[in-house]
C-alpha cells in the first residue's frame, strides 16, 4: 500500500510539471520512441506514475480528474495496482481515452501530448477530441513526467552485435542497396527508420535493449544510394560491430537526429517516414523545417517479412532444436500430469529449462502463457505468484511459448491433457484441430491475403456455434520479433499478400470462460506449390513447428479421412525428424505420442 | 463507316465548345447524375461522342490528343466502334485515364470535368493528376458536350408509380421516420439522396426511366423529422402517386435543387451527402454556400439491404414464379439441345418468353448472358447478331439471367450440357458446384462479412490450381437493383456485415478461355440459425432460387457425402415446390432432373 502514497505525490508533482510546461492536462501512453512491443524500463511511464504494470495501459491527467485505461484482461490487476481515489480505472471496451477526455475536459484546458510517444494519426485524433471538447491541443516539447521521474532508469545501452550473414543470408550492403532502389523508384531521397526491428534487419545487427526481442534501440536514415546514418548511443558500439557496419554507415549521436532532419529538409530532399510505425516527432520536425515529407510505408517491413533461403535454413534448424526441447518437456509432462501436483509456474520453468540447455538459445520470444483449467480460457493470461494454479487431473492445460535462437524465432501452443478427458473438451479440441489442419492444407493462388483464409480455421467451430476472439495468425521474424507484419490471418480481413518465404502462425483456439481454454499453434512458411493442371501460380504452407498434438484430446469420429491422414503424416515427420536425436526415454515416449490414428476411427454411417 | 465522319465533326465541335467554356481539355465519363448502373439515353455521352457503346467507357479530350478507355471485355468492340485516327483506344488494364492524362497533358492546360458526373473523390484524384502534370483543374459549369449534342434525347419522363405497402412491407412514413432518426442520432439535420434506388426504397415508389431497374430518376432531401422534398420532373407525377406521396413530401422542380441546398447552408443546418454515391456537384454547392457538410454514408443503403418479412414473402413468390418459367425453359432446352441447332439469341428469347407470360413480370433485371461453348468463357459476354453462336452437341452453355417482378428481383445462372459431357468440363463443373454448396451450407456468427466467406466458394478450385476473376456474391434488391450494396462476397474482402434479411448471390465460376465457361448462381437470404450449444448468435443462408442443377455435369466421385445430401435435398425442394404447378410434360422432366444422386456415387477408397 506504500505505493499509493507515492502515486499521489507523483500525480501532484506531474500536475506541477505540466503547469511549468504550459499545459493543464496530458496523456501518458505506454509507448517508446520506436513503437516497440516490449519497452525498456526507462519508458515505463504509466507504471511509474500510476503503479499499473499491465502491457496495455494509458493514463490521462486533467486538472481535477485522472484516469488509467486498460482492457478486459487487466480488469482485476488495475483494481489491485491503481488507487481509485487518484485515478478512475476504466475498461477501454466501456470507454476509450477519447470518450473520457470528451466528457471530462473543461473548455479552455490546454492539453498536451509527447510527440515522441504517439504516431501522427494518433495525435490528429487526439487533437480533434480535445478541440471538440473546447480545449486547446499542444505538442509537448520534452515530457513533463520525465522531469519529475527522479529515479528513472537509464535508457538501455546494451552492446549492439553483428548478425552474421551465415544467418541473415544477405549482407547489409545488399539490403541497403535493395531498399535504396525502392526509395529511388518512388522518387524519395531518404528513409527515416525508427523501428528497431527494421534497423536490425537492414544493418544485420541485433541487441539486448528490451525483453524477448533482440533489439538495439536506435534510429537510422537510409539514403537512396544505400548510405546510412545511424543515430545511436555510442556506448553500444564495440569494435566488432563498428567493423561490421563499415564505412557506408556513419555513426552519429542519438540527439543529432533533429539536426539531421533539418539538414535533409534544408537540402530540399524528400524524406519518407512511415506514419504507422514512426512517432509524430520527426514528421513534425520535417514539417516545421519546411521539408518534403513522403508519408508512406517503411519498405523494410515488406522486405523483412519474406525470408531468404539462408534464413529459412536457420529457422528450420531453430524449430528442430526447439522441437527436441519441447519433446523432452512433453514427455516429462506426460509422465507426471496424471498424478496432479504440477503448477503453472513450475511448468513455465521446466519448459524454459529444457530450451535453455542449448547454447544457441537466447531467451523466450515472449512471456509464456501457462494456463491450467479455467486459466487457459484467459487469452492473454500470464501466471503470477498469486494466480499460480495446480493442474488437477481431468483438467486441460494450455501453454503458449516461444524461443529466440541465434538462427530463428519459435512460437508454439499446445493444449495438453492429464490423461482423463471430458467429452466437451474433446469435442472442442477436435473442432479447433480441424481448423488448424484446414489452414495447414490450404492451397491458394498468388495474391491471396491471410484475411481471405481465416474462415478455414473457424468454419468447423462456427458450424457448432462456437468461435474465438483473436486473430488466427501473425507474422514471425527470423531471430527478431515474434509478432511482425505486414502479413496476418484475421477475421477482420486485410493483411498483406502471402508470399513465399513469409512465416506466419496458424493458431485457432476456443475458450470457455471459467472452464477451459484450447489453442493449437504451429508456425508455417508460405511456399510455392506445384499443382498438376494449375492455371496460375499456387502457394501452400510448409509447417515449421515439430511437436506432437495430444491424441487423447481428439474425438476421432469428428475427423474426416484426409484430416486423419494429415495428422498421421505430420506426426510421422515429427517422429522421424526428432527421434534420432532424442534420449531413449523421450524417443520411446515420442513413438507412442505419434502413433498413427488411421484405422482407429469408429465406423461411420 | 458514316459514324466516323460524324465522330470527327463531334470531336471538333466539342473542342470549340470546351474553348468557349474556358477549358482546353475535359473528361467524358459514362455516368449520370445518380451514379446509376443503367443510364438513360440522354446520358450516353461517350457513345454519342465516340461511337463506343460498351458499358464501361471513358473519353478524354485534349487539344491535340484524345482517347477512349475501356476494359478487356470490350477490346474488340472498341476497335470496331471507335476511329483510331481520332482516339487512342486504351485498355484500362494497360493504362488508366490518369496515367494517360499524366503522359499527354501539356503544362498550362486548363482541364475540366463536369461535377455532376463524378464523385467528390474521383474529382480530387483527377485534380491531383492534372496538377501533377502541370495543368490547371477546373470544375465545369454546364457540360460543353451537352451544348453541341443537338439530337440529344430528352431525359426520361416515365411515370412514377407507387410501390404498394403490400410489397414494401413498411410505409414510406415509417421509413422516413426511421432514417430521420438515424440522422438525428448522428447530429445531422438533413440528408441529400441522389441515388434513385435509395429514393425508390424511401418513398415506396418505382419508375421506368432506365432499362432493367424500375427507377424514377430524381433527387430528394430528407429532413431529420422525416419530411421530404422531392426534386423531380413534374410530368412524371400522376394523381395516384401524388396521393401516395402525401403531404409530408413536397414536390419541387429538379432545377430547384441548387437553391434548396443554398437554403440549407444559409440556415446553418448540417447536410449529409454520401461521398460514394453522390456526384460532387451538390457537395461543391454546399461548400461554396458555406454550409455544413457531413460526408458519411447514405443510411438508406444499409436499411434497404435488410429486407423485411413482407418483402421476403414477395421475393420468395417471385422466385417461385421465376422457377416455374425457368423449369419450362430447362425442359424445353433439354428436349432440343442434343440435336444441335439452338443458338444463343434464340435461347435468350425463349427464356424471356417463358418469363414474360406472367402478368407480374416487368422485364429482365439485367441483359442476359447467353454463352455457348467458348463464348461462355467471356465473363461479361452479351450476344449480338454478329457473335451469335450455335450450341454444338458436346459443348456446354452458360446462361445468366434475371427478372423484375412487382414483388421481387431474380438472378440465376445455370450451366447446361447437351447430354454429351467432356471429362474436363465435368471436373471443373463439380469443383464449382462444391464451392456453391459450401457457401450454401455456411454457418457463421453475427458480425461476419461476405469477404470472410469468399474462400469457401473458391477453395476446391484452388486445390486444383484454378480460380475465377470475379466476385462471388452481390446484394440484390426487392423489385429494385439486381446489384446493390453494402454486402458482397468478394476475394478483395470487405463488404458490410451480413444481417438476417439481406439477399446476396452465390455464384462461383470457372472459365477456360477459348473452351468453356461455368457458373452456378443461386440467390440466398441471410437467416438466423439455431445451433445447439451455440455460444453466440449464428446465421446461415436460405436459398431462394428454385431450379435444378444439371446432374449430367457432375462427377459424383468428387463430391463428399454431405455435398450429395445437400444437392439431393435442394432438388427435392425444387421438385416438391414447383412440381404441382407445372404442366405434365415439364413436371415429368423435373422428376427426372431432380432424381436423387445418393447411392449412385462410385465406391470410394
Amino acid at each position: 500500500m506504500s505505493a499509493t502514497g507515492g502515486a499521489a505525490e507523483r500525480l501532484t508533482a506531474l500536475r506541477a510539471a505540466m503547469a511549468a510546461a504550459g499545459v493543464d492536462g496530458m496523456i501518458v501512453p505506454r509507448a517508446d520512441e520506436h513503437q516497440s512491443e516490449y519497452l525498456p524500463a526507462s519508458a515505463e511511464r504509466v507504471a511509474w506514475l500510476t503503479g499499473f504494470t499491465g502491457s496495455a495501459g494509458t493514463a490521462v491527467v486533467l486538472p481535477a480528474a485522472a484516469a488509467v485505461f486498460t482492457d478486459g484482461r487487466y480488469s482485476l490487476q488495475i483494481q489491485d495496482q491503481v488507487d481509485g481515489a487518484l485515478y478512475e480505472r476504466v475498461n477501454t471496451a466501456d470507454k476509450t481515452p477519447a470518450d473520457w477526455i470528451g466528457e471530462n475536459l473543461q473548455t479552455g484546458t490546454r492539453f498536451g501530448a509527447d510527440p515522441w510517444l504517439h504516431t501522427d494519426r494518433q495525435l490528429e485524433r487526439l487533437r480533434t477530441t480535445v478541440e471538440k471538447a473546447g480545449g486547446e491541443f499542444r505538442l509537448l516539447d520534452g515530457n513533463p513526467l520525465d522531469e519529475i521521474w527522479s529515479d528513472r532508469p537509464e535508457p538501455p545501452a546494451e552492446p549492439m552485435k553483428p548478425h552474421p550473414t551465415a544467418y541473415a543470408g544477405r549482407s547489409s550492403e545488399e539490403k541497403r542497396t535493395q531498399i535504396g532502389a525502392v526509395l529511388a523508384e518512388a522518387g524519395v531521397d531518404a528513409l527515416l527508420v525508427t523501428s528497431a526491428e527494421s534497423i536490425a534487419w537492414l544493418l544485420n545487427i541485433r541487441g539486448d535493449d528490451v525483453r524477448n526481442t533482440p533489439l538495439c534501440l536506435c534510429f537510422a536514415v537510409l539514403a537512396a544510394d544505400g548510405s546510412t546514418e545511424l543515430f545511436v548511443d555510442p556506448r553500444k558500439l564495440g569494435d566488432e560491430v563498428r567493423t561490421h557496419l563499415g564505412n557506408a554507415v556513419t555513426i552519429r549521436g542519438r540527439d543529432e537526429l533533429g539536426a539531421a532532419l533539418d539538414g535533409i529538409a534544408a537540402a530540399g530532399k524528400t524524406l519518407r517516414i512511415d506514419p504507422e510505425s514512426a512517432p509524430a516527432w520527426p514528421m513534425e520536425r520535417v514539417r516545421r523545417a519546411g521539408g518534403k515529407l513522403d508519408s508512406e510505408a517503411d519498405p523494410i517491413i515488406a522486405a523483412k517479412a519474406v525470408k531468404n533461403d539462408v534464413e529459412l535454413i536457420g529457422v528450420r534448424a531453430a524449430h528442430f532444436r526447439d522441437g527436441l526441447a519441447y519433446a523432452r518437456f512433453l514427455s516429462w509432462f506426460s509422465a507426471r500430469a496424471h498424478q496432479g501436483g504440477l503448477d503453472e509456474m513450475t511448468l513455465v520453468e521446466r519448459l524454459h529449462g529444457f530450451r535453455a540447455e542449448h547454447e544457441m538459445f537466447r531467451g523466450p520470444s515472449f512471456d509464456t502463457i501457462s494456463g491450467a483449467g479455467p486459466n487457459g480460457a484467459i487469452v492473454h493470461y500470464r501466471v503470477t505468484e498469486e494466480s499460480n494454479r495446480n493442474l488437477n487431473p481431468g483438467e486441460i492445460y494450455l501453454v503458449d511459448s516461444g524461443a529466440q535462437y541465434l538462427d530463428g524465432t519459435t512460437d508454439i501452443t499446445r493444449t495438453l491433457s492429464t490423461g482423463i478427458v471430458g467429452e466437451e473438451e474433446q469435442r472442442c479440441f477436435t473442432l479447433v484441430l480441424k481448423g488448424m489442419i484446414a489452414l495447414s492444407e490450404a492451397v491458394f493462388p498468388s495474391g491471396t491475403t491471410g484475411g481471405q483464409l481465416d474462415v478455414l480455421a473457424r468454419r468447423h467451430l462456427w458450424a457448432a456455434g462456437l468461435d474465438y476472439d483473436h486473430g488466427t495468425g501473425h507474422g514471425v521474424g527470423a531471430y527478431l520479433g515474434v509478432h511482425e507484419g505486414p502479413q496476418r490471418i484475421s477475421k477482420s480481413g486485410g493483411g498483406a499478400e502471402l508470399k513465399p518465404g513469409m512465416i506466419i502462425s496458424n493458431e485457432p483456439g476456443y475458450y470457455r470462460a471459467g472452464a477451459f481454454g484450447i489453442r493449437i499453434e504451429n508456425l508455417v512458411v508460405v511456399e510455392e506449390r506445384d499443382v498438376a493442371g494449375a492455371d496460375r501460380p499456387m502457394f501452400g504452407f510448409e509447417t515449421l513447428t515439430l511437436a506432437p498434438i495430444d491424441r487423447a484430446l481428439i474425438d476421432l469420429s469428428l475427423l474426416e479421412r484426409h484430416e486423419i491422414a494429415w495428422l498421421d503424416a505430420y506426426h510421422a515427420r515429427v517422429r522421424d525428424t526428432l527421434g534420432p536425436e532424442l534420449d531413449a526415454e523421450t524417443a520411446a515416449w515420442l513413438v507412442d505420442a505419434t502413433a498413427p490414428l488411421a484405422g482407429k476411427e469408429p465406423a461411420q454411417g
